[in-house]
C-alpha cells in the first residue's frame, strides 16, 4: 500500500506570518520581495495595500514558514532588500489568540428590571432555597447539567513536558473549543497552580460544585493514576484523565477496523505497545480489558511489561502491579520479533523503517507520537498492512477527540455519577462501528474529526453503558437520545 | 416628602405560576376559574389554549402570586372548582434556570481543519511555549485577560444563611450574567464544597492562573475579612469580597450626594451604622476614608465601635481592632439621638418609624436590609430628608451592581494587580459624579441601574486610580478608555 504524503519540504500551513512592508514605490518592488520568498521557500499567500504615495507603498504580506528559525530567517532576508523596510511582523496563530478563545455568555439578556429580577436578587432566592432543600436539584436548576471541567496543572503540556499552569491554559481553551463545537458542552479551563498530587485532588474535589464532569489532561505520568482513581472515588460526577482513556479508546476502536481487515481475533495476536507513560498504559489496560491475551510493553529501557496466559488474569486486574519500570528488559526492537501490532505512544524516530521487517506480515502499526511518529511514516507505510499516526495531514488520523467529546456528552445526558470500563469500551464500539464493511480499507480505519455522526453515536453508546451499568442517574428517553447534541 | 410605592397587597411580579388546566367544555368554565384567582387575589396573566375537543379544554393559565403559600392556596382552590381539573404546575423564575443561566462559547467556530491546528494542537503549541517563557503573556493571549471567578463558599447566600456550595451557584451564576451583560466580563461560578478559611484561601489561590480578578461572594463575616486580605496579599491579580467593598462604594456614593442635598460635610455629620457583618464593617472603613469623623456601629446587643476624635486615626488605620462585637453597648434607638446619618445594612423591622426622630433634622436614613429595610419604608419615608433602600421597586435603589461591573471592568482594562482604597473611593465618586447639580433631588441621589453611563464611568476612574497608584500593569491608552464596554 502506499498514499501521497506531505514532503517535508512543503510548507507547514499553520506557521503562517503577515509582515507589515513599506516598499519604495517604483515598479519590480513587490517582485523583489516575491522573488526572495520563493527562493526561501517561504510560501506567498495573501497580499493587502494598506497605503500608498507618491514615495512609497505600504503592503501586508502573508507567507508560510517552516519553522520559527525559518520565519526569522525570512523577514531577516527581506529586511536585507534594497528600498525594503519591515515595518512588523505578526504571526496568525497568535492573533488567533490575542484575548483567549472563549466567552462566557448570558443564556438570554438582562435588560430589563424584571428580568435582573428573575435570574438575580431577589427571584434567585426561591431556586436557592430549593436547591439547598435537595442538592440533586443543581442538576436541573444551574449549569452543572452541561458543565466540564478541564484540568491540568501544565505539567505534561502536549509533547512539551513541564512548561507549567500558565502556559497550559491555551491547550484547555482549545479543549474548551472543542467541547462547545464538537458536543455542545460547556467547559471551562482549570490551570492549577500546583503539581502536588494531593493538592490537586483536594482542589478539584472543592471545585467540583459546578461542574457535571471533570476532564483530566495533560498531567504527567505516574501521578496522573493515582490523582484520576482517587478523584474518580471521592466525586460523584464522572472524572477521566483524556490523555489516558481518549487515546486508549480510539486506538482500541482503530484496532478493531483493522483486525476485521487482517480477519484475526483480538485474542490472537501478539501486541507491542511502546511507551508506558499516560496514554501507553491506558492503553494496555484498554486492549486487555477488549481481549487481547500477549501484550508487551516497553519503556525507554526496554520491555517493562510482559503480559502472557501465566499473568493475563493478574494483569487485567491490576496492570500496573504488573509494570516494572526498573526494569531493563530486551530493546524495542527484539520485543517487535514475531508481533502483529504495533502501537507507539513515546516519540519521534526510535525506529528505522527496517525494524518492522521483524513482525509478522500483515502487520499492523500505529505510530503516534506527536509530532513525529516513531517510526518515519513515508518510509514505514509501505512495510505494513495498516499504518496509521496521529498526524492531521496523513490518513488514519487516531485522534482522542474522536471520543472525549461524545464519551462526556453521554455521560452528562444520563447524568452519570461514572466513566465505567465497559462506558469506555462502548465509546470504542461505536467508533468503530461508523465505518461500515463496504468501506472499510487500509486507509479508512476510523472517521474523520468531522464526521458530524461520531459525536451523537458515541454518546449514545456511552450512554446506554451507563444506564446498563447502573451508573446513570437520569433515564434516557428517546427524545432525548434524538437531541443529544449541541442543546 | 413622599413617594408612591407598591403597596404590601399588590401582587409581587416575581412569583408568576403557570397552571395547565383541564377545563371541561362547557360556557362558563373559564370564568369560574377567572373569578376564582380574582378573589384570591391572584393577578391573571396570559392565558393560552393548548389544545380542545368536544369534552374538555386545555389552557395554559398564567398568573402572580404573593408567595410560595398563596400559590399552593390558590392551586389548591382551583382544583376545587367543579369541572377543573390541575394537569401541572410550572413557575417562571424555575423555568428560566432549567439548564443554568450560562454558557462557555468559543469566540469562532471550529468547522476546518486548518481552525483546529490552530486553536487546538499543533500550532497551539507556539502559544503555550511563548507563555511558558514569559507567563505574563498570559494576560494577552489567554482568557485571563477578561476573566473574573465568582467565588463563595455557599456561607451566606443573598439573606439566606448558610445554604451550601450548590445552593449559591444560581446566585453565582446570576452574578455572572450582570458581569457579562453590564461590563463585558467573562465571570465563571467557583462554588467551593468547603467553608474552612484555611482551605478556601488555598484552592483559590491554586485555581488563580485562568484569571484576572477574583470576586468573593456572599462569604459569612468575618471569616470573609481574613479570606480576602490573605487572598489579595498573596495574589497578583485583584481580589475583591462585593458584598463588603461593592456595597460600601455605593453607599459612598449615595452618602455623597445626600449630603450634598443638605450641605454638609462628611467631617461634620454623625452617622450611626446598623450592622457589623460584611458590609457593615466596609462600610464604616469607608466612610472613615472619606472623611467621616463620628461614627458608631451597633450590632445585635448594641454599639459596638464608636468613633471619635481620640480614636479616629487608630479606627482609619484598623478599624477591625476597634470593633469589639463581644460588647454589649447602648441599643440602636440611643445611638441614633442626634445622629445626621443611619445607614442599615442589618435585619428588617428593627426600627419604629418614630425611632427615627431622635436622629437630627434634615436626616438621612438608608435602610438597606433585604427583603424588608430596617424600618418601614412607607412611614419612615415622610420623617427623613432623604431616604433610600436596597429595593428596587422603591426610589434610591441602593445596589452593588452599581459598582462591581465597572470596579472589575476597570481594574482588568489597567491588569490591575490589586483594588486599593483609593480605587474604590474612585468608583464611589465616579458613581456620585453622574447625577449633576441640576438633577440632583432627594429621590435621585444614585444613578439607575441600567444607566449605561454607569460602568464606563467607574472603569475609567477606577483604571486612573490604578495607575496612579501603581498598581496597573498596563497603561490604559485613549483607545483603550472608549472601548472599555463589552469586547
Amino acid at each position: 500500500m502506499g498514499f501521497p504524503i506531505m514532503s517535508e519540504d512543503v510548507p507547514y500551513a499553520n506557521y503562517r506570518l503577515t509582515a507589515r512592508l513599506e516598499l519604495r514605490n517604483r515598479p519590480g518592488a513587490f517582485a523583489a520581495v516575491a522573488h526572495r520568498l520563493a527562493r526561501m521557500r517561504a510560501n506567498l499567500g495573501a497580499v493587502d495595500l494598506v497605503s500608498a504615495d507618491r514615495r512609497c507603498v505600504v503592503r501586508d504580506v502573508t507567507f508560510d514558514v517552516m519553522s520559527d528559525l525559518h520565519g526569522k530567517r525570512v523577514i531577516r532576508a527581506l529586511s536585507a532588500l534594497r528600498g525594503v523596510r519591515v515595518v512588523s511582523v505578526s504571526d496568525q496563530i497568535f492573533l488567533v489568540h490575542l484575548g483567549g478563545k472563549l466567552r462566557v455568555e448570558s443564556k438570554f439578556p438582562v435588560t430589563t428590571r424584571n428580568r435582573l429580577s428573575m435570574v438575580y436578587t431577589p427571584g434567585v432566592a426561591r431556586v436557592a432555597e430549593a436547591i439547598a432543600r435537595d442538592p440533586a436539584r443543581a442538576h436541573t436548576l444551574t449549569i452543572k447539567r452541561n458543565s466540564v471541567a478541564i484540568v491540568s496543572d501544565g505539567s505534561a503540556v502536549l509533547g512539551l513536558g513541564n512548561l507549567g499552569a500558565a502556559a497550559a491554559l491555551p491547550v484547555l481553551e482549545g479543549k474548551a473549543m472543542l467541547f462547545r463545537e464538537f458536543a455542545g458542552i460547556d467547559a471551562w479551563p482549570v490551570a492549577l497552580a500546583t503539581q502536588d498530587p494531593d493538592e490537586i485532588v483536594r482542589t478539584v474535589e472543592r471545585i467540583a460544585p459546578v461542574f457535571g464532569g471533570i476532564n483530566l489532561e495533560d498531567i504527567s505520568a505516574p501521578r496522573c493514576f493515582d490523582i484520576e482513581s482517587r478523584l474518580a472515588a471521592s466525586l460523584d460526577i464522572p472524572v477521566m484523565h483524556d490523555d489516558q482513556h481518549g487515546t486508549a479508546i480510539v486506538v482500541l476502536a482503530a484496532l478493531r477496523n483493522a483486525l476485521r481487515l487482517v480477519r484475526r481475533d483480538m485474542g490472537a495476536v501478539r501486541v507491542v505497545v511502546s511507551g508506558v507513560g499516560a496514554a501507553g498504559v491506558a492503553c494496555c489496560r484498554m486492549l486487555l480489558m477488549a481481549g487481547v491475551t500477549r501484550l508487551a510493553a516497553c519503556g525507554r529501557r526496554g520491555v517493562v511489561l510482559e503480559v502472557g496466559p501465566k499473568n493475563l488474569r493478574r494483569a487485567r486486574r491490576n496492570l500496573l502491579g504488573e509494570l516494572d519500570r526498573s526494569r531493563s528488559g530486551a530493546p524495542l526492537r527484539q520485543a517487535l520479533r514475531g508481533a502483529d501490532v504495533f502501537i507507539g505512544l513515546s516519540q519521534g524516530n526510535i525506529l528505522r523503517p527496517w525494524d518492522l521487517d521483524a513482525m509478522r506480515r500483515n502487520r499492523i502499526v500505529f505510530a503516534m507520537a506527536n509530532p513525529d511518529p516513531e517510526v518515519d511514516p513515508m518510509k514505514a507505510v509501505r512495510r505494513c498492512r495498516v499504518f496509521a499516526t496521529g498526524r492531521s495531514d496523513l490518513p488514519n488520523q487516531i485522534n482522542n477527540a474522536l471520543a472525549f467529546p461524545g464519551v462526556f456528552r453521554g455521560a452528562l445526558d444520563v447524568r452519570a455519577s461514572a466513566i465505567t470500563d465497559t462506558m469506555k469500551l462502548a465509546a470504542a464500539g461505536a467508533i468503530a462501528a461508523l465505518i461500515r464493511p463496504e468501506q472499510l480499507n487500509e486507509e479508512y480505519i476510523v472517521p474523520s474529526l468531522f464526521d458530524k455522526r461520531v459525536v451523537p453515536a458515541v454518546a449514545a453508546a456511552v450512554a446506554r453503558a451507563a444506564s446498563a451499568g447502573g451508573v446513570a442517574r437520569r433515564s434516557l428517553s428517546v427524545l432525548s437520545l434524538q437531541s443529544i447534541v449541541h442543546r
